[in-house]
């Protein structure tokens, strides 16, 4: 980096060497920066593994971060409605606010339904750089609509929400996902081990001993 | 959190007890997360000071991150031209985005214009939680328009670019900014070393001795 200069005076001396880049924040992290893309019917427990595969990573000393409806939809997305277009969009930002999340070293865990294969495809686009692990909770409609914990099936059946997911509006499964899990009979805890396994598989805990 | 039913189960008993928050990410990095949000005419040397930052502080082990138009306008904001409201959405998303990041224990560094007053509260009151230092870029115009290392002032004196700030649209400096730089002046290291004193001073860096 030049020093001689005011800033600015020469921005293409200042901009080569000393730089740090993606490697040098995995390096301080010891991890690689990757995106765990959850997707799965409302009910299928994308929040519930998220919040568990977080809690183990950073108890185990790894940097991860949740992206839910939470702390996405009352925020940057807080602009967009619930038509077509804009569940489209809501899952495009989603999925390049992963990838700068992931290009900054963390594990992001999003938990989302992003029902639609071409938009998922494009979340795995914009990640490129970054490992992208997509996992597929398989639980049936069945089961899902048992569980109902915020009564929106009961509402969509009832006709008082538009496309619903599995009832009223399609859900494209991933045609090879990277780790499917059958939510329906897994625990929590087995839900999140294989979460993690797969991280290890796709080298992005690195070769420190955490998160095991 | 509760391991004893199928994911989803009971959504209620697995969120509360074990779930990882901001504190421990915080821990886990011996910093707090921060946005260091660098605000100032084109050429006043925004990129240069916070990739000079960035690099000071991830060699001293510090997670930091650059969020700046190369990141951004090509992949989360590629859908916003320039118009008065789609460089007011620029703003308000990169706001979003460096909470969140800030959330995630990150150090994130913005590189943008950003020259409404309104635009910039706003974001500092999305990174409500984290700390916030609002770091004034002030070169003097003809000081920027000298460097032009875009050719952009040449441009918009020639009628090319529209609403160029500084040429023919406002610049609103900041009132009351944690931190002022005479750019003009300074080098690119004194910016940087100011910088860092002032998130050490605003407890950022945490009591460890990196970053010093």
């Amino acid at each position: 980096m030049s020093d001689g200069g005011a800033v600015g005076a020469n921005p293409n001396l200042t901009w080569h060497a000393g730089v740090v880049g993606r490697v040098d924040r995995e390096r301080l992290l010891g991890q690689r920066g990757g995106v765990v893309w959850l997707t799965g019917l409302s009910g299928s427990g994308k929040s519930t593994v998220a919040r568990a595969v977080e809690e183990r990573l950073v108890r185990a000393g790894r940097l991860a971060y949740v992206l839910d409806g939470d702390n996405v939809r009352h925020g940057l997305n807080s602009d967009l409605g619930f038509s077509p277009a804009e569940r489209q969009e809501n899952i495009r930002r989603i999925g390049e606010v992963a990838a700068l999340m992931a290009d900054a070293g963390l594990i992001v865990i999003t938990a989302f339904i992003s029902p639609y294969r071409a938009d998922r495809e494009r979340a795995r686009s914009a990640c490129r750089g970054s490992a992208f692990v997509e996992v597929y909770l398989d639980a049936p409609l069945a089961v899902c609509e048992t569980r109902d914990p915020k009564g929106l099936y009961r509402r969509a059946r009832q006709g008082e929400i538009a496309e619903f997911t599995g009832v009223s509006a399609p859900y494209e499964p991933p045609a090879a996902p990277e780790l499917c899990l059958p939510t329906g009979r897994l625990s929590v805890t087995e839900s999140a081990e294989a979460v993690i396994d797969c991280l290890r598989r796709q080298g992005v805990l690195g070769t420190s001993t955490a998160g095991r």
